[in-house]
């Protein structure tokens, strides 16, 4: 699994007031739990600042560098503050995210080709929004990965994410976001997959028991990467259990490894 | 999901004196722990009396039966056992298991079909013994399934088990029994798919935690039914959470009454 560290982001408690006041060491310890817990990128995401948005995001990817040798998830729709961190980061960045929307598509394809950096891919388009059909995100997530190899971006650097929406609202919500990682993994068993997990599980209480039971069910369908708090130790264990149980963990190394330095007691 | 309780075996320890001793409190205490945790069927087994196998089902299910108001899953390969069980067994049993070996096959189903039971069918035959390929098992359960129902036998009362194997002498077998699954409900969405868990995590430590995540998986292929130990609240919370994820939970109804009751607190 590729592992993005959720934890920076200025939706979360105390991560405004860190910008705001460029606490350093607040946002390198958060990046360093994060890189020790098994994040492969730290997530950085100051939406919420809307006129500080590019500054912000410039400064976090530097001061994430600056403590861990891990490359960032870039976490905007806005091709501007992607612009600005994406020019200070180093080594090959995450952008999270493009659209099939011809705007937002238009706006940010030229920083993946420019920067060669990773693209998360929502699976929504223009004339669709955010489709309820599994079929209706399949045929999107075809079509931008086809669109972005066809701009000469490497199957490898494309995440597509399926859409995770409540299961509160609508109970098929889930098993559209499984089928659609199934559906475009038929089509292409090559790209990567990413999503965060905890919208499928709002307005329930036990969220964390739902979000990691719906992790599980994802990685069977196909899915290998996931935003999210490494620091959750059953999410990690789920995963590493998952991991083992798929083949994907050769000679039970990891699962072992985890085993030995206690982190399956939870 | 159909909860087969799993502890009056006696291969677990304390059983084999309890039958032997004809202790009647240690069975029924068992048998209402289990009932009272969510089991619909009560499994009993007394395999390894070898001589006493008869006498004992048929003591088991009596002694089963005046303590909870549930059916049994009446276990073994014998003919013989099984029929002094089912004899003296109230209400609809549950048979475990037929396999389509010729002599295990002929020697069971006329007792599915005097007494109406439920039929738990291995996907074994006697050219393959237990296959490692998903395909052959697919084969073999679909062959199976169509003898059966030609026989008389309603597909809701066949319950396939995939042939659970350990993952550490063989990466593959968890994925196979999942594909086994997947297969078997692509021919027939009808059936009932049932069996136990733990064989999967033999050989690895936390096998636990293997075990319930091995659940998750199946329950997204097609699983519903499991022989298992109700009283494992960590895996009651796994299979409550799955259910309202593959939206078999009407509005969360179950899933909200187990919150209340403190259940998902594991």
């Amino acid at each position: 699994m590729i592992l993005v560290g959720e934890k920076i982001n200025t939706s979360l408690k105390g991560v405004t007031e860190a910008v705001e006041n460029k606490d350093v060491d607040f946002i390198q310890n958060r990046a360093i739990a994060q890189a020790d817990a098994g994040a492969d990128y730290i997530d950085v995401n100051c939406g919420t600042l809307i006129d500080a948005e590019e500054e912000g995001l410039a400064w976090l990817v530097e001061t994430v560098q600056k403590a861990v040798n891990k490359p960032c998830c870039i976490d905007s729709p806005n091709p501007y503050a992607l612009a600005a961190g994406l020019k200070v980061h180093k080594g090959k960045a995450l952008i999270n995210s493009i659209t099939a929307e011809k705007e937002r598509y238009e706006g940010i394809l030229p920083l993946v080709k420019e920067y060669q950096a990773g693209i998360i891919a929502l699976t929504m388009d223009d004339e669709h929004g955010m489709p309820n059909d599994a079929a209706v995100r399949v045929d999107i997530g075809v079509k931008l990965i086809s669109e972005l190899k066809h701009e000469g971006v490497p199957i490898n650097d494309i995440y597509i994410d399926p859409l995770i929406q409540p299961i509160s609202t609508n109970g098929e919500m889930a098993l559209v976001a499984i089928d659609t990682i199934k559906g475009i993994k038929t089509a292409y068993p090559e790209v990567h997959f990413m999503c965060g997990l905890s919208n499928v599980s709002y307005g329930l209480p036990k969220r964390a028991l739902i979000n990691r039971t719906f992790l599980v069910m994802c990685m069977l369908a196909g899915l290998d990467g996931a935003i999210m708090d490494p620091g959750n130790k059953k999410l990690m264990a789920n995963i590493k259990s998952a991991e083992i149980l798929l083949n994907k963990d050769e000679f039970a190394q990891n699962y072992l490894k985890a085993f030995r330095e206690g982190s399956l007691d939870c």
